[in-house]
């Protein structure tokens, strides 16, 4: 089974786990988000502009990404765990 | 009887039942809502854009779809129950 | 007496009464808002969209239909209840 | 004096009075608000479009009308009270 | 000297004094404000609409106006107390 | 070194100090914030709008100008305060 | 290994680095936030506009920018911290 992901929204794969915190409410010391690397598995067709015309998405299968902590929605397939988002929602591609 | 979505919504039909919660308050580990399954029942003729234009859907009847926990709304008819939604809301198609 | 919507406003009679919660306060399961069944007793002629120009309804008089529970505001007419609401609150057609 | 409404609002005079409720924090059944009934006493000459043309109010001096409680600014003149609102808070017209 | 306001804000001298209310918390019967009554003192040459047209202003100097009780920012110059707001603050022109 | 406003901001340096409030939490009689007078330093070259053209900004440097007291964001430079804004949030010019 | 901002999105290296609070709940004196100083390390293509035109940024690799504090996210790549915001969060560019 394949996940195609719908307009603008990208399917991700984790490549590093975030660190889970154990127990206990944490105050952060800085509001700021740290962003977690991730491979691209399927994009979407694009989303429909104002102007009705389709825009095709930056990013590609296979690129790898940077996105925010509490971006986008996780989803398991096949006991295989993955995140969809928005492109919006990617900050940068490593290359 | 037949529901028919209006604009750009779509009925589904839940093909996972999500687990319930029973009793207490739960703090979740995670701020991310998890996707559940469902089958595309009907779709409306879609919303009407800036330019005066429909914009069809992408989604269509007999689909698998990933949506949003927290998305759309509970429809019973004939002691069946569905979920109606914005396509927006759609996060992706299952092949 | 006759009730015109103006715009995009639609003019319901509900059909079903919703169950009222007697005492207490009520943690509902799901944050799942369940809709209403109701019939179309008159619908406005539009709003103006960006373009100047009038978008037209889809529902019309005696339709049947959805909406969310918390859509609306109530109008008592000669002692009636209705309810008037935009047409992008209702979620379906029922045929 | 006479009380000009500026672009897309209007004056609005209420017919009936609102039941006022005696002391106590009262926490209502719905959340619905209940719509009050009014004569327009004038009109503005309409809002200005993002195409930069006026759109002309529909509802006239004259009119009985429906709103939203909780709509509008409360304006008093010549120790009579009228409402000014927008023609967008207007939920319809009787006829 | 002189204050000029920018684009579409108006410059307001008050007519009438507010009421103040001494001491205690006070929890309005209704949560509509009273507009208050002012006097234009001077006005913006109109803000650039999306099309980069500019639209003027409807009120000029020495109209007498109303408008919402939080509208607005207080300007004191010269020992003098003004209001400065948006022209779409303003609910109404009294002739 | 210089400081250049990007876009539609521009750099003003404070012609009055406010009065600062010594210990204790103060509740305001107004919710209305008092403006503050500062002299323009330098301007961006404007923003672009939705048609893609560039707005130039009305401000010119040494305009001595009133804006809202919690509008902007401090700078330092070279042991100098300054702040920086969006042009929108000027309130007027002082001629 | 390189990060490549996506559309309207630039890297950022800081330069000076913000005091650190230790310990304890800061009520700030005033609302407004500090701006930090920073090098350009790269910058996206630019955003698409409504128009479909791409719009290219105005800073560029090498230049010295402000931001405010709570701007951006975090990004740390071989042991090195980075910022990546959008360029509308950048207040301006250090000549």
């Amino acid at each position: 089974m394949k996940i195609r992901p719908l307009q603008d929204r990208v399917l991700l794969e984790r490549v590093e786990e975030e660190k889970k915190t154990k127990g206990g409410i944490i105050i952060p010391d800085t509001a700021k988000e740290k962003p977690i690397e991730a491979k691209v598995v399927a994009v979407g067709n694009g989303a429909v502009g104002d102007d009705g015309k389709v825009r095709k998405l930056t990013v590609k299968k296979g690129d790898r990404v940077l996105f925010g902590k509490y971006s986008g929605t996780e989803v398991k397939l096949d006991a295989k765990d993955y995140i969809i988002m928005r492109e919006s929602d990617i900050l940068a591609i490593l290359d």
